[in-house]
């Protein structure tokens, strides 16, 4: 671990030394604000309202139907996905855009059962986002026999024995935990997953974008994610699919829209599913929503994902140390390597100290029932942002700043 | 039927009368242009960009995480849904707007599948849109000893014949047909379905906007629609379901991500689906693109769909009327009340005839194998508009013109 500086003027000298400093500036961040949240919602990038302009001012209302073919909307699903594709570590062919992280995880699911037959069981992991213990009990409706079995993924021995039983057709894991922050071993438990003859879908809404995703490295069959955390391409954007191209021949998901189908203009009575991660499409795309991603994925076409992860850690790293004074508990792995990029700490009256703490401009949220989460976006924060975010929190503990009854409403979406 | 006004000066009179005329003004058209394909990507209201731009700059550059309390935009499915139902003849909270049509066929299909347990046919329609027989398929597929039964929708004694057997779980048909334009009594066929024990769904992709529409009225059970032909909300624009109030305390769908959820900031581990339409609801939707919708939703709020209709009317019997020498074959009913709002013609060179009257600056589109189709948007369309749109195909067809073999140049997407 590189030592911690924890004065605010060796914060700054390392932002001057730091070779993603300048992506701030292509950021739109409002002034005043310490931005905790990017791993919720990423911010604006500057060049995204003049890309979304264009489209809608110049695609739909100037060349109307005729940018199906002259604008490339047609292949949108294919071109955005192969900008993704080196962020997750797959082929360009790998990886389409569309729908949202729910549908796909659906699609995924369905499609790793149909790829192991005589298994029915899904083993899931019992914190995992709500929306994937939702989907998945979704899909084993859907299969005769078929059930879902939780464990603690960070539990290896607990993992190796919910597989060992041999009637796991599928693990869907988070690369990182939404609430704790854990990162995932991808190559390990993969492997563990192959060995016993489960496929592996990886939820990476929380690891793409913010460190190296090696998804053909590691051997993942499939893959679901949301561009509209660390990738900044704005509220509800597309999701993303990656599908190993091993599994393009005969993967079957069951959405079965004509996007996915191989000749879509034929309008055949039949579906016929298309060769390749397209199979993974449905219907149409919202393209002006697209067009932000466009514009955020051109931003992260640029940025080396080994100098994000190297910020990252450092970071977080930095915020640990500095609010350690403040005596929460620390819910995120200390250790780096299991570490994604945001810092979960605990208290149960957490909700009402990330309250007074968006009070001051730091931004952060909070996961019930008593977790304070941080995340750390290396493109737009800086040092001095996470000496002034750690300072803030370590007052407003230590002064009980917190108590102000203003700070215990609760709003309606945490 | 109309006298029909044969002069471009009868036009423009019936033009400087039109109670809808207003609204032209609305639309950011290219100059020089007659947009008759409004029916597959309606144009560009001049007030999008600017609400757009406000979501992108305002709510998520600077309200950033906070707005998805402070600009409502955790409940706009829901909101934009509300504005939504009259267009469809439907309470508030029976339409939620989300997902793409292809989706909501999916989840409307397996709920109505459910909701009649004992009953495993499908019947739709032939010569539906390819989406919908795909879908149908990936549907049947997940249930046993379930298929597909295809009619012509407008021979009622054929859908008669194919409800008889008294093993129709479901019937989807498409409202308006996206190839002939013709109009499906719904009133009678919704009628006919629960006669013979079989739920109803409408896609209604190609009428919703361009004629009143009573699914309540008509006692539906499902509907589904696209808002970006008619409704103006731009490519690939969130679609919509409609769910009928009776069905909301047990229609189950199974799409089951954390948006449909009772008390989705619970973050219970058990799905537990919401009181409403909003069961129907999977994961996040794309605002960005919400944003155009609510910017169209406003304008159609203050058109009177009846006047849409009678225009919609007007358009296309005069349409067919002055394009009657060209002798191309009318594949559109003939009948106003069993007519839609576009008009097909039938020609073995339609392709090229299509390619020739773009060149020309008429835009209208293709669908094989031979036919050239013609939408009418009443908001936006003046009867000269259609009388020079008629005029030109008339004279392409008498001079020839299309045999130019650039003309002959098939684009990718159709």
């Amino acid at each position: 671990m590189p030592a911690t500086p924890l004065t605010r003027a060796a914060c700054a000298e390392l932002d001057a030394a730091d070779p993603l400093a300048g992506f701030r500036d292509e950021f739109a961040l409002p002034e005043g604000v310490v931005y905790l949240d990017g791993n919720s919602l990423g911010a604006l990038p500057k060049a995204t309202p003049g890309r979304v302009a264009e489209l809608i001012e110049k695609e739909w209302g100037h060349g109307l139907i005729g940018s199906w073919n002259d604008a490339g909307w047609w292949d949108k699903p294919r071109t955005l996905g192969a900008k993704l594709a080196p962020l997750v570590g797959a082929a360009p062919h790998e990886v389409v855009v569309g729908d949202g992280t729910s549908a796909n995880l659906f699609k995924t699911l369905v499609a790793a059962l149909r790829l192991n037959p005589d298994r029915r069981m899904v083993v899931g992991e019992a914190g995992n986002f709500s929306t994937d213990l939702y989907i998945t009990q979704g899909v084993v409706e859907l299969f005769e026999g078929a059930g879902q079995r939780l464990v603690d993924p960070d539990d290896t021995d607990g993992l190796e024995a919910a597989l060992a039983p041999g009637d796991a057709a599928v693990v869907l894991l988070s690369h990182v935990d939404y609430r704790t922050g854990a990162l995932r071993d991808m190559a390990a438990v993969t492997e563990l997953a192959h060995r016993h003859g489960a496929l592996v879908v990886w939820d990476l809404c929380h690891s793409v974008g913010a460190l190296p995703i090696e998804l053909s490295g590691c051997g993942a069959d499939f893959a679901v994610g949301c561009t509209y955390k660390y990738l900044n391409a704005g509220p509800g954007a597309p999701a993303f699919t990656y599908a190993a191209e091993r599994h393009h021949a005969t993967a079957r998901q069951p959405l079965t829209g004509w996007h996915g189908h191989a000749r879509p203009f034929d309008f055949t009575g039949d579906y016929e599913p298309a060769q390749g991660a397209d199979r993974f499409l449905s219907g149409s795309q919202p393209l002006i929503a697209a067009a932000a991603l466009e514009a955020s994925l051109e931003l992260w076409g640029r940025a080396d994902l080994k100098l994000v992860r190297e910020k990252s850690l450092a970071l977080t790293d930095l915020f640990i140390e500095l609010t350690a004074p403040a005596g929460l508990e620390l819910v995120t792995p200390r250790e780096a390597g299991r570490r994604g990029s945001q810092v979960s700490l605990r208290h149960p009256d957490g909700y009402a100290m990330v309250q007074a703490l968006i009070a001051r401009g730091v931004i952060g949220d909070f996961r019930a029932p008593d977790v304070l989460r941080f995340g750390f976006t290396p493109l737009y924060l800086r040092h001095v942002d996470v000496h002034d975010a750690a300072t803030a929190l370590t007052e407003i503990v230590r002064t009980g700043e917190w108590r102000d009854p203003r700070f215990a409403e609760r709003a309606r979406v945490t």
